[in-house]
């Protein structure tokens, strides 16, 4: 199965050629003059090796195959495990070979900042993670931090200094797939989780050991503070695939992110009682799941009518037999928004009409007409986590639109969404501390946490270029800015 | 926790003194005379002698406790286990020492036959089961057990002798919890389950241990075969609780049992795929389980327009991770209906409106209105278990209510609920052979498969009594028929 034919031949055109650019005494170059309409830096990066970096880091943690193509497999590798300290070991080895000082924090976060011309200051950052999920595919966190590394390769190879230090971070644990908190360690960078909290979380479905025990293991427990104080970044871009289908479907090659919406999760559990299916008419049941089918139907009409979203990824029913009728059941509820009023108004409403429907009484077309109410059930909700909307940097969201539409052309607002991320994502808490923004690629059929996850290498190319693009073009910013 | 309270105090003057009945030249006393309205034998069994059996019983296979009350544990007496051979050898052990021939058949179904005055004629039978659900109580089955040999003690206490033999059926794995085809031994005795068949059944969640193996290893597989014809029975009268709340919401305290309604068990799998919760719209989604949640939810509203039942207990969804939405989602769909052709009416109405439903067509309510249709899932149907209406012999019918009405007195009107098994139970393959019908007596709640399951010992005494007389009046009229 091969998946290189998308519809990607008509950017070829503006990718350009290298050009040089202004040189130093000692034959460096500097990246300046980006800012505004015109370029006088031409520095691309190179599809090949983005590609072949990305294909060569995926053999640690190699998962399930999918296609019968070379590199279609998918990935398997949890954080802090083998595989992911071989992997991490590359990217420190990789980038102090590109002149890089790389520092680990306590939580594993690992930041390879390159010198610029002002030594001292923050590092402007592209950020990503190299954990995966574990049956998950070779995009996801891993396009970012190779593409992060690939600038490193351009500047390196053209001799380009900036003015502050740049740098590529991989933060420990994105996925939270083995240590169960998404996000974990940007989370404790940035202040809001506690480094404890973090570093006694239990793995998944394994022998129990802590985030602490296994980063100790691996010689990833940094000695260096896990905070933003003790390692600020001036800024922090993150390339990654969407994970949804809008850019595949509307032909756009670039995502332009605002900002992330906002999302509670809740697990909610329906008590009823069980009762035999043949021996037992519907007035005197108390029909766990069938509520339970009620009320996901009507998460989903209410989500409509809020623009929101509604959605039940986790159903359990007990005892779980064909002819007993469950007495419990227990199901998530992620429910989601792009502001955080319209998000909190949907989940009161929802919890109100979820009453009445437990109750048996009518809302909006269900409980009413050719329905048999039988006994109430009980019902209890649990918020296990609550992500507050994000809202992008002004100026980095501009320095990605700049460098899209240097990318693309003249013609470039029909190959650019600006969009909402849907999923949670580092950037949402180095947005909390630094200037940050990010940018989508499209993944094919949206598809992702999956080991058949695909992003054409023209589209991991263009949105390296659009990093490195990024990156230089908020250095310039940021020299501006400091009248220098 | 003392479930003693019951409404049956207005019974007990039902219940009369035994007085003496004819007398033969050896001092035995005939059954006799019982056919028509009134009674010249008043056999009268032991409450306490019967719920003395039961308890005893239950302590080979003693389940979880759910009161504090000496007898409040359940059940988990699997077929063929060492706690099931146990309760059987007592079974056989006892019925011998009352005087009955044992005979065990290739299925393990286990016949103690007492003689009656006309040897060598199939006898009129109680049956039912002292297998029990991983999680069951001490009821189900089992009373029907104890309540026969209740019979067989009090016949062999005042030296009754029947015009034909009568005896206790004890009918190998009905559950089908160990061995997954419930009331698989009365139905290769009916000669509708292929012997070779059930003896190939492997266990559920074991070592794979097949039900021949298990028969030979605790003594049970016996020489006879496992046919009506070689092992005739003249009736077959079956005691169970109910299962339900329809004797208890009603204050009932027997049900005269018309039949067992019709059921067809299917497996539904519905294949949507798998996006991420947080970056998919509703219309690039294919939910498998926002669709199932309308299935449901559609074959509980026909159910209540054909006067049926539609009931889902199992329910699985993959991946099963709260921010993805599942592409796949299979469920059980038990479909029942007194009638045959109403169900199967029911089942074609359900197949072509989920075959609507899925596709986001409008129907009934669902998929229209506030609702986002989304990518169509696809769907398909296993029918695993069909089950055909029983009808009960109108003979066996009468002599039950006729028995119901002796105990319960002049009003036994009030008393007694005309009614259709919802549950299969053996008498549905018995009927088959041989002139069948139940008694029912309630059981708290409803509530069974159940470590809580609970029947009075006054109801447990009342349904045993009109076992007995049952039986009796059966042997009277096979008598009068056979004109002798």
């Amino acid at each position: 199965m091969s998946r290189t034919g998308c519809a990607i031949s008509a950017l070829s055109r503006n990718v350009r050629p290298v050009r040089s650019s202004v040189l130093d005494v000692q034959g460096r170059r500097f990246a300046t003059g980006i800012v505004g309409n015109t370029s006088s830096v031409e520095l691309k990066v190179s599809q090949d090796r983005l590609m072949a970096d990305i294909h060569a880091t995926c053999e640690w943690g190699k998962g399930p195959r999918w296609g019968t193509g070379k590199h279609e497999t998918g990935m398997s590798r949890l954080a802090l495990s083998d595989a992911d300290k071989e992997c991490r070991d590359w990217f420190v080895h990789t980038t102090k070979s590109l002149g890089c000082e790389v520092t680990v924090d306590a939580m594993g976060n690992t930041f390879a900042v390159r010198p610029g011309r002002r030594r001292g200051f923050p590092p402007t950052c592209a950020g990503s993670h190299l954990d995966t999920q574990p049956t998950g595919g070779r995009y996801d966190g891993i396009l970012g931090v190779c593409a992060g590394l690939e600038m490193l390769r351009v500047l390196h190879e053209q001799k380009i200094e900036t003015h502050f230090p740049v740098g590529v971070v991989n933060w420990t644990n994105e996925e939270g797939a083995r240590f169960p908190i998404s996000m974990v360690a940007s989370g404790v960078w940035a202040g809001v989780i506690p480094l404890e909290k973090a570093h006694n979380l239990r793995e998944v479905g394994g022998n129990g050991r802590t985030m602490k025990q296994e980063l100790d293991r691996i010689g990833y427990l940094g000695e260096k503070d896990a905070h933003h104080q003790a390692i600020p970044l001036g800024a922090h871009f993150e390339l990654h695939i969407e994970q949804g289908p809008r850019l595949q479907a509307g032909n756009r090659r670039i995502g332009v992110v605002h900002g992330v919406q906002a999302y509670r999760w809740h697990t909610i559990t329906v008590q009823g009682q069980d009762c035999h299916t043949g021996t037992t008419d519907f007035a005197n049941r108390s029909d766990a799941l069938l509520t339970t089918a009620r009320l996901i139907l009507h998460s989903h009409r209410l989500a409509v009518k809020y623009d929101a979203l509604a959605s039940t990824g986790i159903i359990r029913a007990i005892p779980g037999s064909t002819n007993t009728v469950p007495g419990w059941v227990q199901f998530s509820l992620d429910i989601r928004a792009t502001k955080d009023d319209v998000l909190l108004d949907l989940e009161k409403h929802l919890k109100s009409d979820f009453d009445e429907i437990i109750r048996g009484n009518p809302v909006n077309g269900l409980n009413d007409g050719p329905e048999v109410m039988g006994r109430p059930c009980t019902i209890e909700w649990t918020l296990d986590a609550p992500s507050r909307a994000t809202r992008f940097d002004d100026g980095c969201i501009d320095c990605v639109r700049q460098s899209a539409a240097h990318l693309l052309g003249t013609e470039y607002k029909e190959y650019i969404q600006e969009m909402i991320s849907g999923a949670g994502h580092d950037s949402v808490f180095t947005s909390r501390r630094c200037p940050t923004s990010m940018i989508f690629v499209p993944c094919l059929d949206g598809l992702s946490h999956n080991p058949a996850e695909y992003c054409a290498p023209n589209d991991c190319a263009n949105g390296a270029q659009v990093l490195m693009d990024s990156v230089l073009r908020f250095d310039r910013l940021r020299q501006v800015n400091s009248g220098e």
